[in-house]
């Protein structure tokens, strides 16, 4: 059985080991998430011991984070690019695919990981699959007015799509953008997920889905005795 | 020269002519723009003469036309499908291949176009074009913190991405659903606007193109004498 405390302590290492990554003069991405939380406090660490860094981040909690350890954030929409970004995962494979969204900013996450020259993933080994998308849905963000053609359509792919439902509010999750999150399971899994993606991005009012592929060039995991990093498997 | 009060006339009774494509139990999708305006006020009156329909309307401006008209608003999210939908459009080519967006709402035209049986265009014959973007700029919905990455990758793709200024509001025009228009100009137009559509979609926070390819079965269009009905060419 997998203990809580060694799991959280896991995900701190996780966080320091990629904050070695971070040098001075670097705009990086912040991704969300509990083992990105490590990296900021870490980041805010070395930036009292001389670090000079910018940041932009993918979520409030990110940025509420940052602030909290004197990170200065800057507004992604001005940005021309960002010399690396770093975020969690809830699942990925070996290629170093990834699926996120669990914690409904997977749109912005996309977007801050296409403007690194270096996309990072960082998360405790429990995120390492053999093969996406058979233990977690996917997640894809939809606009609330397209709420009926989307499960129409992503049922016609095969998958059903589920509300997710918001705790601490009543009725769905509404995301950073105003949407809801829709959470696909899959009878049977489709064999090309790049053409899964756009076929459900064909989906007029899908804003995004939490496909990660081919983006990330190296993740940092945390394992049972050591923190290990992997690059993805030809 | 065109004249205004004629080219308003073409509109009316082209908006005349869709509403005879409506009959009782339908439930119609309703687009946004100036012909549609016309529609919308000629099923009000032949509501009062009997006609029984529901409708969803893809913007504030055609929401309260219909509320003015007495036609009973249901909301999209929840509807299994639409009947029909009409819309006006910016440019239709020879195949009804059509731009939308310069009224900045077809994230959710698109959206209610793609759940209606049937997808009919109005419009006057200025609209008519040999081939689509010669003239009119390709606007997409960008999620304000995608600005930056959706530029450069539209810059690319060969296109200059201009964000869209508003009037009567400081800055950029802001959509129904938050976000940003750019309206892309090509130097050399693509060849497959489809590659195109799906290549832009691509962009993590480009919501929606303007590009409603092989959508409509049918154009009535407003001409100098007549409001002629089209069908798409082979």
């Amino acid at each position: 059985m997998k203990s809580v405390s060694s799991n959280i302590e896991l995900k701190r290492l996780t966080g320091i080991k990629a904050a070695d990554l971070i040098h001075s003069g670097m705009t990086v991405g912040i991704g969300t998430g509990s083992t990105v939380a490590f990296f900021i406090e870490e980041l805010g660490r070395r930036m009292k011991q001389g670090l000079e860094i910018k940041a932009t981040a993918t979520s409030y909690q990110s940025r509420i984070l940052c602030q909290q350890a004197g990170i200065p954030l800057v507004d992604a929409s001005f940005l021309d690019k960002l010399d690396i970004a770093v975020d969690g995962a809830d699942e990925i494979d070996p290629g170093l695919n990834a699926i996120k969204g669990g914690g409904a900013a997977h749109t912005m996450e996309k977007v801050i990981a296409s403007m690194a020259d270096r996309f990072i993933l960082i998360a405790d080994e429990t995120k390492l699959v053999p093969r996406l998308l058979t233990s977690f849905p996917l997640p894809v963000e939809v606009m609330p007015g397209a709420l009926s053609l989307a499960r129409k359509r992503i049922a016609a792919l095969g998958g059903e799509a589920n509300i997710r439902m918001a705790v601490r509010k009543d009725g769905p999750v509404i995301s950073e953008n105003g949407n809801f999150i829709l959470d696909i399971s899959f009878g049977s899994i489709p064999d090309d997920l790049k053409e899964l993606d756009l076929l459900l991005k064909d989906i007029p009012g899908l804003v995004e889905t939490g496909l990660f592929l081919g983006m990330a060039e190296m993740a940092i995991i945390g394992c049972k005795n050591e923190v290990r990093t992997i690059y993805p498997a030809i």
